[in-house]
């Protein structure tokens, strides 16, 4: 394959396939990645990121597709980032997805990504974050990170977002699971999607009045607004760039983005870290090392905290 | 509350209360489990425990309850731990099971606890071998591990345990989603539940397929047996704990079962391990430490992999 600084310089330049490629290592943990990260970083940091969330069938696609179309009416580079945290495999399961994304894909200033994250060996708050640092680097003005299936992981690629959008349609009981699922906490912006159906008003004011149920905002404070969409029409699809922009200049003016950032680095920074230190514990061998600590544990002569405090005193000398 | 020493000695002599005042230590990842599992530590690797996994509906409570009447017949003082990995809290989502458990509630020489552990700081591979502990200081010959839900912590939890029995019940396509959730490596002893139903035949005998479709097995390799059982009635429960009393007797022979002590002996000090070098990392403040360092990589003026190689260097001296 191509040398690193190549595949760097090429991805800079907006070449597809260097994205891809630089992609792929993400999605294997590959070893280059430190070289990689390394040539990217001082690229980092430009573009706009947006999360997607929501139960499957509230149309997540369709609604990341016509965001793409709006955003390149703009003229914006846009990123789609489409992340299965429940899958070992890339591509079977985000077929459809990718389908729907071919009114674009011949568009050279839109990169079309799906990832599968399961088994990533540093794990959601690592692979995300890097797979966006490459289409930041790749010139993106805005990067779309779409997350297929629900649950825990679902919300923790979120959090890797600027904005997280999420995404309810009418009458799927969601409003309950969302609040279930934590979900209601981490939007930023909220979307009735499918809202020329039966209890569109009805989802939008019992989304409205759990939002309201929260803590109580100070003046400044952020209020998440919710917009009506008929994305698969491309209805209201405006009004959300609206209000993602209006976010977007909130996070940067209080210096809230700034702030998530760092949050988010920091995190990133730590899981590195801790690999490392586990790769450390890995490779500790010898009397008073892992393998025999675990012995004397499993044989009641010691209790797993003093062994832990052996291990630890051994690693950080 | 009383003093850790003494709430030690009472759970020693088999006070219930002391033993549930125990496992909320666990539960809440109180301070004091340091001490506790100090006291604890010469009296553990007695009891002999056994999970119970299988999707809702096989009759997992049903088998456990028949397994804990079974083994009272032979004089063994049993625990019961019940956990719920998709829960934050204890009780509710469990009170099912406490009700079916309800006949074997008076008896002194049975204990029965269930545990909560989402959000739980060490995560699984830290709450349930300390409950064990509890129980098995607590005089338990036998301990039954009973995961609610299921998913990859239900292996995890299963994995905790001496002998792993996977259950499956007639007509609920149960063999292609044990085989898909990795259920069927772990599983020492397979059991057909239901067996007065339609399909039972047709499920052992997929089963067995499906068994046999593995990787070939060595002389003196343990064959997975599968027992049929209508625990609701106590049919085959005989039978289950011969076969479970075979595996134990193999797993002794064999010194599987100390390979197996001490790989989950090393998982738990890895774990300990790390979340006490993780607080390390929370600690550390300054110029060069975490949150710098995360301002840094947020701007773009550092590469992740770079700040995390500071931090252990900053960590390990």
């Amino acid at each position: 394959m191509a040398d690193v600084a190549t595949l760097v310089e090429q991805a800079r330049q907006g070449r597809p396939r260097a994205v891809a490629r630089l992609i792929t290592l993400v999605e294997n943990a590959a070893p280059e990645l430190r070289e990689v990260m390394a040539a990217l970083a001082p690229y980092s940091g430009r573009a706009y990121t947006v999360g997607l969330t929501g139960s499957p069938g509230v149309g997540k696609s369709t609604s990341t597709s016509a965001l793409v179309t709006a955003y390149r009416r703009l003229g914006k580079r846009v990123g789609v980032l489409a992340v299965d945290p429940s899958s070992p495999f890339s591509g079977g399961a985000l077929l459809g997805d990718r389908v729907r994304m071919q009114e674009h894909a011949t568009d050279p200033e839109v990169f079309i990504r799906s990832m599968a994250t399961r088994g990533h060996l540093g794990g959601l708050s690592w692979a995300a974050p890097q797979a966006l640092r490459v289409l930041d680097g790749a010139g993106c003005d805005v990067i779309l990170v779409e997350t297929v299936g629900v649950g825990q992981s679902e919300v923790e690629i979120a959090a890797q977002a600027d904005t997280s959008v999420v995404l309810l349609a009418p009458g799927m009981g969601d409003g309950i699971q969302a609040a279930k699922a934590g979900i209601l906490e981490i939007g930023d912006v909220f979307v009735v999607n499918k809202a020329d159906r039966d209890g569109a008003d009805a989802t939008a004011r019992e989304l409205n009045h759990m939002l309201g149920l929260g803590e109580s905002r100070q003046p400044g404070d952020w209020r998440p607004p919710i917009v009506k969409t008929v994305a698969a029409r491309g209805e209201g699809v405006d009004e959300l760039v609206e209000a993602l922009e209006k976010h977007h200049a909130w996070l940067s003016e209080t210096g809230e983005l700034a702030a998530r950032r760092r949050r988010r680095a920091a995190q990133e920074v730590e899981a590195i870290t801790l690999a490392a230190l586990r790769a450390r514990i890995g490779d500790l061998r010898g009397d008073r090392h892992l393998d025999a600590l675990a012995g004397q544990v499993a044989e009641g002569a010691l209790d797993p905290y003093t062994a832990a405090d052996r291990l630890v005193a051994e690693l950080t000398g």
